[in-house]
């Protein structure tokens, strides 16, 4: 392969996003037109190598609320920083300093060091920077579709901390301290493995836990729309977005991604169809007002344009995405 | 008067709009349905008190940049806080440090002081907030007519310092942290005195300054569109913002107030009608690429239906806003 060689940095590699992704960097072995030649991949627990990785992999328990780790990983001069982690929405909302001091404040520190590396070297480092945002920046009252120029308003610290930090890349970016750009990621579903604290986590039990034969709760209305992607599109955004011309992005660095607006309703009907009504019984109702109050402001339809004529691309049906989690993440149910 | 009283904490109290807004209430002696009882004036400089102020006013320098500044100030428990405390456009341009520590970092150090004094009182502790927020906040392209569902997308540190304000300001709200709004002030015209380092200055001193005999250059286009208001009219947003009834807000606590969308070309018309062309030929063109950049970037017309619904007035043409000037501010040449 031509091209330059790059050094990757990813942070949140051990999520579960970051783990699709270091798996999907290390099959390609390449990125954005150039060969990689090293990964550093940290997370609050050192994450797990991806096999067969045909480059050097560094595997790191870092904590980017630490005061000076933004600044030692930064001190590599990675090319391009998959910047992944995140206290996530439903942990943010009920700790609101470790929302900020994580979402806002030690990302904003990770661009300083970026800026400090970069006035260091007389302005000839400028990297990449690829940035895991949420479509949790928009909040009701939203039209039916929303498009690429509608107000964030987001209705949780989730994601006003996202809707600032993308503020902060476009300016950043603006600036040339780095070439950014902050992916508005649907809801990821089929989320493979034990739930997390997101508040968006039953999107994918429904599904993920009937088909490997165990109850799954449902603690939000049939008639909530969300709007998904895989895990596997959600991995594609992310390489995809270090390759595209960020010339031609311009200051907006904001986009929102490509997705399929599903209900709970039809998420089930879906599920029928693949594993039948044994599977679909497997749902229990159990209403949490929390959950559904949250969820209920996030809106469920886009119209994707920008991102679309960027390349990025994500499943067509809900019927694929669940191929897809069958394909790359089902544990089968043990007999 | 009935009603409670109250205490009032005005940042930003010397500037332009600062002082305005510290005459007015002087001058009404009450705000939101309550008697003044005490008003705290800071700046970096003690602001001068208002003349023949009804309620005792104390008058301090104060640097919110500074680590206990916001909590000391918080410490008095102020009932309404307006928040006008900025480092200028121009400025948070060229001090991109600055810039984010006194427009991002005093402001959310301020918020976290009403968020500590609220936990210390088990809650009781609820102040209104009223913040000077901006146009600034949107960037090209825009639509003709912006709305109030557009994206906040701006095209300087200051306008993204301003949007990001805005957000925390929407989710402190939310949590019942204090009860704030954002007023998105239009471009503030005729300011009186000397010029300060805002971009827009000359959309004020083109009509100031020929009016009162002396030269003023103009560095951008006269096709250059913008939306502004009176000083007189920015200072009214305040006070009305004070009263108006928050829980009909809601969770978008961004309103772009109501203003004049005119040309340069149109300002100078105006001058003309009222200066005559002795004063229009006081206006020297001098391009200043960087202005003229910052500017063009800037909306011009809005339907601020919003702020409209909930009361908010400006003047209703730039002949009024002229006139206003001639009332409020004009210094006659020295003949």
């Amino acid at each position: 392969m031509k091209g330059p060689t790059l050094r990757i940095l990813v942070l949140g590699a051990g999520g579960m996003i970051g783990r699709k992704l270091c798996a999907r960097l290390a099959a390609d072995g390449a990125i954005a037109g150039g060969r990689i030649d090293e990964a550093r991949l940290v997370d609050l627990d050192a994450p797990v190598p991806p096999v067969d990785s045909p480059f050097a992999t560094i595997c790191a328990a870092v904590d980017l609320a630490a005061e000076p780790a933004a600044g030692e990983l930064i001190d590599a001069r990675p090319d391009v920083v998959f910047h992944l982690a995140a206290v996530v929405s439903g942990e943010a909302e009920s700790d609101f300093d470790k929302g900020y001091a994580v979402n806002l404040d030690a990302t904003r520190r990770l661009f300083e060091a970026i800026r400090r590396e970069r006035d260091r070297s007389g302005g000839d480092y400028r990297p990449r920077l690829i940035y895991a945002s949420s479509i949790a920046v928009f909040g009701a009252p939203c039209p039916a579709t929303i498009d690429d120029d509608f107000l964030a308003a987001p209705l949780t610290s989730y994601g006003a901390q996202k809707a600032i930090v993308e503020l902060l890349i476009a300016d950043y970016s603006r600036r040339g301290i780095f070439d950014g750009v902050a992916l508005r990621l649907p809801t990821v579903v089929v989320r493979p493995g034990p739930p997390n604290r997101a508040a968006s986590g039953f999107f994918s039990s429904i599904i993920r836990e009937p088909l490997a034969g165990r109850e799954a709760i449902l603690p939000a209305p049939e008639e909530t729309r969300l709007w998904c992607a895989s895990p596997r599109a959600a991995a594609g955004f992310f390489v995809h977005a270090a390759a595209v011309d960020f010339d031609r992005l311009g200051p907006r660095r904001s986009l929102t991604m490509p997705g399929v607006s599903v209900t709970v309703a039809e998420e089930i009907e879906a599920l029928r169809r693949v594993g039948g009504e044994a599977a679909v019984r497997l749902i229990r109702r159990q209403a949490d007002e929390s959950i559904a109050n949250i969820v209920a402001g996030w809106p469920g339809r886009f119209d994707a344009r920008r991102a679309c004529a960027f390349g990025f691309v994500a499943e067509s049906s809900f019927d694929e995405i669940v191929r897809v989690h069958l394909e790359d993440d089902h544990v089968a149910a043990v007999a």
